[in-house]
């Protein structure tokens, strides 16, 4: 059964998730989370050391949602039909979001990265796992004839996901879609045997 | 002729560049830049109304400095062989910053696009200068039957500028040569006819 403190220690973090999402880390204080949750400082203090710790949290947050939103939207019948489902529904993730607040995930890798070991072993290991899943999705879908198999499926899983945050980038520029649906457009048509 | 008021504005700008290269420009302070410049705070506040104003002339400053980096390492015989330069130079260029730093422009992009117009529309401008330079060279690709035709030159152009863009911040994470590299030939197989 959930505590009130637990509660509490949940709210905090979405709070700060959105904050973050939409301001990056640097720009996010402890201070706007107090006044974005109304939890007392004190308290706030009391669920996590610090700013970084939080952080860490956040991000550990974001890759739950977004992997369980990700999972959740994958459909079709073939291997490529759900790779397509795949790159479909992160831009529509993005296109629900106005294409502005880019991926927490790139943000942030860019943000600290290199800086900070935490964050950047982090966010490197959630671009691993997107890699992963996409590695076997191609697998399944050279096996069935449906994309080249002249490259080695983990280098073009690689590229699309590294295609995908430039292209969120480009979008948050532009608060055009153009931007990342034309990047997945060309990366379908580059696959495809 | 410079004057030493001249001399001074442009070392404010390119340690300024250096600091927000490095750390990102929401982390980087004007006490920073006073610091690293040992110029006093009331001199820097003469040349600079604050540090949007001169966050503003470092993207400036970067973006004439990188073109011309890239105009100067574009060589070759044919169309194919002046892209695959380009993208040469490209990776040279964040092995030599052990890619750490990351890409100013998408650094920059991520932590401020979207929440900034004058960064917004001065990044954007960067992104559509080198999409323009890589469509006409890929055009000349095209007409020399280097490079496939099925993909419109502007789609691949920005196909390449955001790849690049998520392969250096892949790198900027990990450290290593691998995610950029990877990219870079993943996309000449993928181009080729």
């Amino acid at each position: 059964m959930a505590t009130k403190g637990f509660e509490t220690r949940e709210r905090i973090v979405q709070r700060a998730l959105d904050l973050i999402h939409a301001g990056g880390f640097s720009a996010t204080s402890m201070n706007d989370i107090v006044d974005a949750t109304g939890v007392k400082k004190g308290n706030l203090y009391f669920h996590f050391s610090g700013k970084e710790e939080l952080g860490l949290e956040v991000i550990r947050e974001a890759r739950r949602q977004y992997n369980a939103y990700l999972r959740e939207r994958i459909t079709g019948n073939t291997p490529l039909e759900k790779i397509e489902s795949l790159l479909e529904a992160i831009v529509d993730f993005h296109r629900g979001r106005n294409f502005s607040g880019g991926c927490i995930f790139g943000n942030t890798a860019l943000e600290l990265g290199g800086r900070h070991r935490e964050f950047s072993a982090l966010i490197a290991d959630v671009f691993r796992e997107w890699t992963d899943m996409l590695s076997g999705m191609i697998d399944a879908a050279q096996a069935a004839g449906q994309v080249r198999s002249d490259i080695d499926t983990r280098v073009m899983a690689r590229h699309i996901v590294a295609l995908l945050e430039g292209g969120v980038m480009m979008s948050k520029l532009s608060g055009r879609e153009d931007d990342l649906g034309s990047c997945v457009d060309s990366v379908k048509t580059m696959m495809r045997c």
